[in-house]
């Protein structure tokens, strides 16, 4: 998950437009995809273009790269977007929400990536405007996330083109979370890698493996809890701007995602487990260091002050006289070392 | 708990029909039983088959084994189920959850099963589709989960055959159920078994054991607090569908859910409790061990000592004239050695 | 608490009675009581008598042994308890629910007795079924439970021959509840025994008293938290079966059941405090016997160093031709040994 | 805390009184207090006097001391107290309650007190029961809890003498939350100094201080939380009983609840992690005390082991007949030594 | 954190007026500033001078300094401020709170500042009474907490001149929620470089830089939790005192507190994390310890014992005479130390 730093706009008035990520796309354009059941056109608005007119088909803008905050605010202006709206798009820490207007629907979602170099995953703000006329995706970065929804529309697959823009956010919004479950895969998969190592045999690192992967699917819940309550919304939201037959797809969408946060709340659950396994792991491990020094010590330290007695200087010291004391020495410290094996024999330490 | 690697279907749109378990059938089927108060028959249709109309009689299709998508998608169609609820049958990772159609029902449960050669718990996913004239339900396997409510049709044991299809659900969920009870007495008695083991005498594998039941019984936890919304759904719905008399069943199949639940939270507990013994008892065998390495160490390192002192080889060092030294050293050192073991006594490290 | 395996009848159609508990009562008998304001009569009916029907007082029928399915069966037909109802008072290990039928109310509350012998607890599953004619109770064993309520009728003490049905049943929940604080005094008193011996002074065993008391706070728990539940529809209750002067009652019960539960868990939240200071103290044990070893080692092992020198053999080792060397040797290791004990003084070692 | 033994009255038909306290009064006493915006009387009624009547006047009742049971239930008919009421104000183990009679309004609170001897809590059962006529206060204990309070009455502070019975039960409810804050600073101050300790240097006994503190809170907890239903119940109260102008007060009072109840969750938490922190500062000086042990061991283990290679009687040692040997072995041991020296002071041990 | 001592007023009736904070200002004043959309004044009213009455434009009272206690209670007089709410303002450990009057609505808050010369933060009770005529704030300190508003007003920077009191009083409290996201940004960045430190190298005091760390985190967690219900009552407000068009920034408004709140139940999760890994990384430490001692004694005690046995004085000790016997035990003992280091190395242990 990279990090960064939210810039906060303090003591600026409210409204005030102020692009906060870090993203910085070299040229910020806007996608403007027209279709309706049998037409379908695509075009690149580069720059400073006049945002054309709806005319009864459905418009999807696709806006990538914030950070041209002029062009930002004329669209938002020729679409009659809220300025408190509209700063929410630049501001690229909000949490996912949904807001209504009086003539349209605002909401906010986090899109994660998987970048497959580092095996990061990569945060980004996808924000919505859509009422019966036109939709408006807000995108921090220029890689198309929603390359497959655009193909489905270009092939006609499915019946996307029959249906209007709420059904296009729907679809929007499904490849967002099918996205998750991609990611959690990975995560599930290095969980129990980590398991398998634990079980088996483990160095120091996993414990800070254990630590990265918390923090990631904490990073993931919090992208995820408040967008339960978005798309809670979204299916009681029955109304002026989004058809009763798209509410069942809706409803199918609320369910994955609240499939998605079972998943994050049972890998929570697994990488606690797995941390007290791992602490009880190490303390086994201590034990087994802590057993086999015993057994050393106890076994030689005894004999050792044995053989010091005999190799005292006395002048008188009647044993050292006798022809077989030093097999009996030996006899005696051989007794006492079995003696002591068979002690930690029966308490289990061998 | 056999652990499936789950497939999703990222890209694809929504309602397109993808087998996403890994029970792969040689030969799906669908078993269609027919009955009312007087008649029963059961008929196998293999292979590609003309769904029957329905014609007064409760009649119930049972399809086991998905991997034969094309039949799934024909059996839908004839009985008019919805793409999306086609698209969870097939699925088979779905959470239970209870579905209203305009023609009916739909809902998923998750049936546990018991390996009896490796004590593993096997989870399958369970569709049901009705409304007054017809049942349908699918499962991912070949094995006969239902066979003692197949018996109790054709024996008429039981009121069941003067009933409607609300009641053949009913009768259907409440086997699934029972099930679990089997499941979790086992459960029960392996943690009673760890519990013995663990405050008689313990090897490290035990700690495993426990992590092993701890997700055993996170598994479980995961099918059946879902079925709780379901099945409390299901007592709620009188209406088109469920006919009021057979609430009061219902009623008391939900309480066998919230048993269920109750047996899990509990076993949980238990298992977090055995965990924390464990730990102390770890902790306390450790501390046994140091004890014996304090006391062998504490007392012959001072005695070692005194011996090195009458080993050294000084040209001067009168102790070693004198006739007597030797018994005196050992008086001392005995003197030593037991005021040692009377203080060890007296801490009660003894 | 005796654990009691549980049987569970799957397979069976549901309503099928079958006794799923183990204490098998040589003699199931059912006693008959009936009282108004002036009279008072109690008999034993024993084996397989015709129940007689109500007329004017308040019939009481106390049903004790449940092994007699038989019995139960004719009972429960005659008095017309519903076949669920039936079933849930056969199957031993309920929890605690309240069922409303047409001709009735069916509840079930969970007893807990002292073994004074061995200090166990006993759980028995109490099942009542009332209406404004008759109240009906079944108990797992032959122990009269009840012996202070009929007492009270007897020598009609308080106002209890004046009230009704309803408030029979509030009078003997009352004094099942009232068992519970008893045996929540006793396991106070042992977690404030268990407190003042791991502040003075604790053995090994201690360990798992607190978490044989833990077990035995959880299964109290188990049995009083879905009373909660039954004694606030009581409360709620007020109509055909319960009368609103008995309400008052009830209230105050409730009033109990909350004052149980907080005991509960106080208990609870004692016994985990206990067991931190019981960790706590193992290892401020274990630091105890590591500083013993530390001192001892860290003080011998230089000195034994030291005459190890003197007792090598070296044909040129001037220091041991000196006259005064052993003195000085001696005075070399007295200071190392002051000086060592000066820094562990100072480290508050000793 | 003190912690009276709790005595249950089993097997008693309910509304039976029994004091259940241990707080025996000698002379249980009544203050009668009557007053208006221009008269006040205060008057002892010592021993059986009968109760006066209302006659326009507030009039407070407070008893002190509940061990003559005659007593109160004589007081308790002539003012038409429930007896299920007067049984909760004898049984003092009562939790914090709020009751609505037919006549007026019962409820319960729990006073501390400080103990300035040996700084224990003393906690007190408060029963007041209210009408627009009159105030009955019942308290344990002889001491004057509401001296405050009636030294207001009496020297017409505020406009307490305006105000009704329900002001004047407002008034003492807030004398009692007050002493809450009084208790609850002196607690966060054992708990900073505490801290302090812990962050310099402490010994064992700092544990059972932490652990005699968390009992103490979690005492304290058990008096507000119910507090808290009972102050938000009377904030409700509009009505018959309390009117509209008190309620204002009555809100303000709810806030000192909430504030105390915050301040104890508060100090719950800094209790827990001043534990973990003496947890980790233990463990922390079991750490240094082992490092000790490791590098003396380790440094002189070897050295003695060379000098006993030296001390050995072989015929044929040929480095015995070297003359600078002796010196060439020092060199070998001091370097051994000043190597590990540098090893651990690497390795940060130093 | 400065940890202000506070004052409890005990035993005085209610809605006294007594400054119970610590911050003495030298000259409490009062600034007043009216406006509207094409005038600015703003004045500074030292002293003892009579409040103006309003006239149409927005007037805003800000009183600095709360340890003139006539003065506020003057001020509340002329203004009609509850006596209750004025007790609030003085009264500085208040919890934020939302409080309804005929006459206005009484808010409190709490602002955060970070004292830039030792990083610790002070926290301050801001109160605000307003109606459509105007606002009053009350603040403890002197320094001007909203100088960016007032500059805002003065340049009629944004749209604030153009809106009412409720728009002022949403302004200055979005710049108190503003002030919180420096200072978590500041706390989340000593998180992260704790983080570093644990992950790479650390020394003891870490631990209590999480400490105070926690604590700090959770002062902050005090101020924000009851302002999110402070900002919700605003939210749902709308009506006499708050203008239809305000509500939407007022919920922008709370979306900032629930940001503020999610910000700091992650950084508490991250600083459990934290704790964990210390803890792990402290034990760890600890083992290594615990290995270095083990080595070095498991092979030097045997080998120290071996040379014993050939320092002792026997006369009869045969391999003492042979030639190669010095030879011989030293290769046997470089044998058992190469045995051993393979052992250590083969369990990982070096």
């Amino acid at each position: 998950m990279s990090r960064r730093k939210k810039k906060h706009k303090t003591g600026l008035p409210p409204e005030s437009l102020v692009f906060t990520g870090e993203t910085e796309v070299t040229n910020p354009n806007v996608t403007v995809v027209r279709y309706n059941e049998t037409n379908f056109s695509e075009k690149l608005l580069k720059g400073h273009v006049q945002l054309p007119t709806t005319n009864g088909e459905v418009i999807w803008y696709d806006v990538r790269g914030l950070n041209n905050v002029k062009l930002i605010e004329r669209i938002g202006q020729s679409l009659h977007i809220h300025p408190l709206a509209l700063e929410d798009v630049l501001n690229t820490s909000q949490r996912p929400k949904w807001e209504d207007y009086h003539n349209g629907i605002f909401l906010i979602a986090r899109a994660l990536r998987l970048n497959e170099k580092n095996s990061e995953v990569i945060t980004e703000q996808i924000a919505f405007f859509f009422n019966v006329d036109f939709l408006i995706t807000f995108q921090e970065d220029e890689d198309d996330l929603f390359a497959a929804v655009r193909d489905r529309l270009h092939q006609s697959l499915g019946k996307i083109r029959q249906k209007g823009v709420d059904y296009l956010t729907y679809a929007l919004l499904d490849s967002i979370v099918d996205e998750y479950f991609l990611i959690l895969d990975r995560t599930e998969e290095s969980i129990e890698a980590l398991e398998t190592k634990i079980l088996a045999d483990f160095k120091h690192s996993t414990r800070s493996d254990i630590y990265k992967l918390k923090r990631l699917i904490s990073d993931i819940r919090r992208a995820v809890m408040p967008l339960r309550d978005v798309v809670g919304r979204f299916v009681r939201e029955e109304g002026e701007f989004v058809h009763p037959t798209t509410i069942v797809f809706v409803r199918d969408l609320n369910d994955h995602v609240i499939r998605v946060i079972e998943m994050v709340e049972n890998q929570r659950d697994m990488l606690n487990n797995l941390n007290e396994l791992f602490n009880s792991e190490q303390s086994n491990k201590a034990n087994h260091v802590m057993k086999v020094l015993t057994i050393v010590s106890s076994i030689f330290i005894p004999l050792t002050f044995i053989v010091g007695v005999y190799g005292m200087n006395f002048d008188h010291l009647p044993e050292l006289r006798y022809y077989n004391a030093y097999y009996w020495v030996w006899g005696v410290m051989i007794c006492i070392a079995i003696a002591q094996l068979v002690y930690f024999y029966r308490k289990k330490w061998l």
